[in-house]
């Protein structure tokens, strides 16, 4: 599938739609751009620029490919020269259901339309598509994952669908504990990064939690359940108190967490969390990508 | 207090207390190790044995300090040559309860017993200590913490007690959502833990949830603010979905559990892993300890 892939359109460019918009051209593909906000194209342009060098660290690039994208007023007529659709529209239902309509009424048959949603399933936007529904897929659930793959990616596959996918259902449980303890005053959100950071963090970007599970139950096949049998109680009791304090999602306890939230970000110097952030992902990566079968 | 700390008793020598018992000799303190377990000696050995290349790669270490270790057969007539006490006993309570009361029995007044309980709060098991239970912390919430800072490790204040402390929780948070989503079939073990390795777990090296959630929103102190606006809706759906979905530890669950886990784990290269896990985490650590304050 991927060798006929020329041309690739991006539609929405906000922090998800940009990134594909930078990645599509360093593996030299035409990328063409929808996204009606103001302003898009010249802050499209100052993310290419920061991102270009991190990109080329990563793989083969060819300057010339970073002038292979072009900014589109009409989507209408444009859409046909597509032979692949990254869709990276606003988070909502209604306003997906509407845009999926254009992009399947507008592209040329067969063409793939794939959704950059964090966490709607297709069957919530694919309802009002008279064409070729078919074609439509969330990138994570693909069925031929060769053209992502192609790009450096690592689909997984869902068997059902689930609100939120894997990884952000991941994120999400991570996320709820931290913002209970913290606005429990349990711990300083600077203190939870670091508990992150110079803990679990460590292991996470090349063990996922089973071979990490595994590595703590003693190591092997069946450290894993060796884990489970030894430390099963202990977590199970652990888990009632989260879910006894769970994060309620109140006005008040959202206004504790900003608040709390403030103190530490307030102090991070975020231009250089971004560059370290960026030397450290590719490092990992490259790391990684000399270890896809551990 | 680090200043005279010069010898250090390690109780307990399984996966926790043999990583005790490596690291403190490397800083070139003496280390008397209790374990009643056959044949622990000779797996603490072979244990040291792996880990000293990778301690000495991390900081500066002399080879001679590689011996300053000894296995003592009784605790009672030992325990008062200890400047410090490293406990990591089993996670049962009473069984804790008893061993904090000999420990506090027999080390010197004042000497500080730091329990390695994963989850465990202290006043769990100092009900019986008689002499000094004062001097008795979890290494978690630990009032001095300049002797752990010492080691180059990096301690956080817990303001309150909970079970599990912070950076087991968040590991149990991510872990449940992971048991529920391969017991029901959603994604392989091995999928998972890809979702993991390839997405967030590239991240939590370097930013906790608070700073990567920052990002996610755009960046910048009202990252986090505009990121718990934009996408709150959607998260608070997806965590009614997890928790409706929540891992339940019934028998049938955690057989499905078992056998999925093993699918994916039997085919991993564990010698390998071990190695490479290693290689990373010292490179991590050393972008870590050069981005203290991000």
């Amino acid at each position: 599938m991927q060798d006929q892939i020329r041309t690739v359109a991006v539609i929405g460019c906000g922090v998800i739609g940009a990134s594909w918009a930078c990645l599509f051209p360093s593996r030299g593909l035409n990328v063409l751009i929808y996204d009606p906000a103001e302003g898009v194209q010249k802050m499209f342009e100052r993310y290419l620029q920061n991102a270009w060098p991190a990109l080329a660290a990563l793989m083969p690039v060819e300057g010339v490919w970073a002038k292979n994208y072009k900014f589109i007023d009409n989507l209408e007529s444009s859409l046909s020269e597509a032979d692949f659709i990254q869709e990276n529209g606003p988070e909502r239902p209604e306003f997906k259901q509407a845009l999926m309509e254009t992009l399947d009424q507008y592209s040329r048959p067969g063409v793939v339309i794939s959704s950059s949603s964090s966490g709607l399933p297709a069957s919530k936007f694919i309802g009002r598509c008279q064409k070729d529904p078919s074609r439509i897929l969330r990138h994570h659930d693909i069925n031929d994952p060769d053209f992502y793959r192609s790009l450096g990616k690592k689909p997984i596959l869902l068997r059902h669908e689930v609100p939120g996918f894997v990884a952000n259902r991941l994120q999400a449980a991570i996320n709820s504990e931290a913002y209970s303890l913290v606005s429990r005053g349990i711990v300083s959100a600077e203190d939870l990064d670091t508990a992150v950071t110079s803990g679990p963090g460590l292991r996470w970007a090349l063990t996922g939690p089973f071979v990490t599970n595994s590595l703590g139950g003693g190591g092997g096949p069946n450290g894993f359940t060796q884990r489970i049998e030894r430390l099963g109680p202990a977590i199970r009791a652990w888990e009632e108190d989260m879910l006894k304090h769970r994060f309620d999602w109140s006005e008040e306890s959202v206004s504790v967490l900003k608040e709390e939230a403030s103190k530490w970000l307030d102090s991070v110097d975020w231009d250089g969390v971004v560059g370290k952030r960026d030397q450290m992902l590719l490092s990992l990566l490259e790391v990684n990508s000399r270890t896809s079968k551990l």
